[in-house]
């Protein structure tokens, strides 16, 4: 391969790579924004450490676990060494024709931290600093690259004899957060006040323009998540992506505020923003696989689910401030199995395929989860006292206010 | 054609497609800062739905009217079908040498909404969303596209003797907005409280940081919806773009600095950001075309034009929240006519082009939003009740509010 | 060299550019984050301004003291003119290979502010407007492009016989913002409250979101500070410097978040995000010398540093609003010193070049801002008066207030 191309290919992932660096100010934003004020620092803390956190242990071990080569190649698990040791011609397309070693690692790890950052928004304002950094800390530097070497390490999904498809993670990355967040805030219990004798309260956001600075940042570097994901600048391939990325996250939003508007008959920004998100990771399994009328169809879908399943764990009294497993859960979900019905691979045995990533993934997920959350909860507990929650995270973890020249209504 | 040079053009104009796509959060960010606390959630909405609609039906209608091709090709309007069908060698430099077919979409589909975001700041805190949303709907989809087609799709402004020039858009895409924005605050009137007996009263932004959060994104998009408009990454052009952009925005906040000190004695922030604005509307339309002294001549005259601009629709009563109508349509027109009077088309035959393409496109924009708007405030009406105006929109709207934790003086 | 190269190379010239311009909005955001709401305006007044300035006063004489050629070369000072005035070749690869002359222009140009928007954050809630602005104007039009040729532009510190190493500027462009800092901090003198009988009192930041946004959006913009300081998209440097650049951060969060543990006993925001901002500056000098673990150390003891250097200028009551003398002078000068100790560099010898080179710059920037700085507090006064200080400078200053809707403590 020439020179120029790879030179290409690796400016494209580069940007990529910056693209999704800066999604999780988008999800720090986001998380911010859709909850109370007095938990503002902590949330904002745990979304700083955690991209932090996950450059480090990806570099330490998760890119070895996620990308074994040979050493225990494919099936559930290897691992190939500790740390970057940089293979011969790793500065040439004698690497890969779309990008340096470096490129390669740097890309890679950026998504690395979603996991937990999707985790974060489901277990606000309830759940005790140490257990959340150590779960975030196992989570993404043990659980989330073994999941991601099973489809593109080679593992075994990517060996089924129809392959497990998951273009750049609606499974892989975004059910992996989603089910995390979903044993963390079942584990943790609701919000004090969440769920009374009197029914369901709502506990809005304390700040919509940071919840609207998240979702289009997030929006942005899905630019770089998805358009990444083509691990070239393959003209046709990226710029496809783009357009069906773009339509998804658009018809989300149209899903969800037709939703929210026949269900609650009123213009609720919070769903609209959601529908967005859902829209966006329901398009992610198959980017590359759809027709510009599919995209629309599967975020359309994907923003009306996020109503319902907020409405659906609000029922069942799972308690998500942000709305993360509605959107990355069940919004990862549909967009997997939509693989089997839309697009260049529609099959039913693709489907199949496609349900057996789901179930082995979700599996793998509920089980590791549990493991630490209910481990921490049995041994140094995982929620805070109900004075410390009532007073404020950013109190009682860290003796600061984020607003300290504003009157509050609390 | 080679492939490098095709591939590297393409994602040049993916990351301006990217750069373009942010600015619609720096019109939301802008519009909320700029009005007051009680209708940013209106604002917000309605500044996330319209990216969304725009997408949308441009992909629907608007891509196939604004570049209709052989289809009625030229002249006044002209529509090649609906929906994106994928011409042959699509994705190869037979399409075109600078990007693939969904790269042009999408880099055009991203303008789109630009039409209705600008109006959206200065019909803000009155109007209906419902109405609203129904005019951008149709600027979005119809006007603006039509618009284009007369000089962007080889229309009538295109085959003049000497072709009315427009580089990136100070008249097809800002002129646009700003004569929409026009319309809409004039038959809307003056928000309750803001022209009284005893004279104009200011009524300030509520949030100055997102304000210059907005104006910071607009500025940093504009290198795309300037730098993408040279269509390829020719690096001469494309270099040369970024240096007159940014000296044109860097002049329009000291134009602005300088007149809004001469004329209140204060340093005005406000004036400032809409003046680095202004800046950049007025270079927009020559931006390849002038040399880096004339950017800043055209940058500095262009932010001093808004502080004139604002005090003059004040003197008319036409209530403008944000200053969009003196940002993009008096920076608009200006920027049209510097390119007559700057740079290497200086002429007066061009002059006259300009005046042409600033009359036609002006003309066009008021008689369709004066029927939209016109059109429903006799009908359904467009603007909310009184105590829904005092209450703010945010309750009468959306029933809630977007920051309420904090207490607020209203 | 090929057309295709030098292309590409331009292209990623051109988006480093990009992203070191919203640079300046993460400083905007950060030091608006960090001080307190009374003074919102005024410090996003001049971080708006500054870039603005920067761009203007690089245009006309900066780039020409910076890179003087042959005219006056090396040594200490020189001139090539003023104005841009394009050479032959301008847009191919003869002027350079991997940029056009305006990308050259343009991506040194938006450095140069940084001088300037680092010294905002230490001078702020108490310097008089006027005077800033007169400071910044000759300290980014002047003083910072004669340093920055001492290196950069082939004089005496690139021909020491081993040769003063800085490869993106943790001296040329932090320790010169840092120093400039320093004087004005000190000469100041502290916000009324900070020091008092009883001790130090902190003063905490209005706005925590809106730092955040700082940081990360300074993090993503560094990935164009380095990874375009490579000057080509050479894909082996660039890759290896997001490497080194991204680790570099994360180290330094821990850093931070250790020291100020082990200091404090609580999880601190602030301090974390200095640390992050610390790593980056430290790992800029040796971005590209440094293997993963050594920008791990880099990047970590930046981030320990911070946390004692905020003590110990507190201890001297110099009172830094922000921490930016701890994160860009403290920071710049660790990150110098370490390509002597760590990377491809290091030696002995290289160790004392470091220093030099520190000193060199250390001295001409004391000198000239103490001259700057002092020479208007004896003649106009640098410090607005007690009373306006004590009202904040929006109202003092401006007359307007950042967030009019809101009740404040004050």
């Amino acid at each position: 391969m020439n020179q120029e191309i790879f030179t290409i290919n690796n400016v494209w992932m580069m940007v990529a790579t910056i693209l999704v660096f800066i999604m999780h100010l988008g999800f720090a934003a986001l998380e911010c924004g859709l909850t109370r004020a007095k938990n503002t620092i902590n949330i904002l803390f745990k979304n700083t450490i955690i991209p932090a956190l996950g450059l480090l242990t990806y570099a330490f071990i998760g890119f070895n676990l996620m990308y074994p080569g040979d050493v225990f190649s494919g099936g559930f698990l290897g691992l190939s060494g500790l740390g970057l040791s940089l293979p011969e011609g790793w500065d040439t397309s004698a690497y890969s024709e779309g990008y340096t070693f470096f490129t390669d690692f740097i890309f890679q790890a950026m998504f690395a931290a979603t996991a937990a950052t999707i985790v974060s928004g489901a277990v606000a304002e309830r759940i005790k600093l140490g257990p959340f950094l150590f779960f975030s800390l196992i989570y993404v530097g043990i659980c989330y690259p073994i999941v991601g070497m099973w489809k593109w390490g080679g593992g075994f999904l990517d060996t089924l004899s129809t392959p497990f498809y998951d273009f750049a993670g609606s499974t892989i990355v975004h059910s992996v957060g989603g089910w995390g967040a979903l044993v963390g805030a079942y584990l943790l219990g609701p919000r004090i006040g969440k769920f009374t004798e009197r029914g369901m309260n709502a506990i809005p956001g304390h700040n919509i323009p940071m919840a609207v600075i998240g979702v289009f940042l997030l929006w942005f570097g899905w630019f770089g998540f998805n358009g990444g994901s083509v691990l070239s600048a393959d003209p046709g391939t990226v710029s496809l992506v783009f357009v069906t990325t773009s339509i998804a996250g658009a018809a989300g939003a149209f899903g969800a505020l037709i939703a929210s508007y026949l269900k609650f008959k009123s213009y609720d920004i919070t769903m609209v923003l959601n529908g967005i998100l859902a829209g966006l990771v329901g398009i992610t399994a198959g980017a590359d696989q759809m027709a510009v009328w599919e995209s629309a169809v599967i975020g359309l879908i994907g923003g009306a689910l996020v109503v319902f399943a907020v409405v659906f764990f609000d029922r069942l009294k799972v308690d998500d401030p942000v709305g993360a497993i509605s959107v990355h859960l069940v919004g990862g979900i549909w967009g997997t199995l939509a693989v089997g019905i839309f697009g260049d691979l529609a099959s039913f045995s693709q489907f199949i395929s496609q349900l057996i990533g789901v179930a082995a993934v979700g599996v793998f997920c509920l089980v590791s989860s549990w493991i630490l959350f209910y481990g921490m909860k049995k041994t140094v507990g995982i929620r805070v006292h109900e004075q410390e929650e009532v007073e404020g995270l950013d109190i009682s973890e860290h003796s600061m206010r984020a607003y300290p020249d504003f009157a509050t209504k609390e």
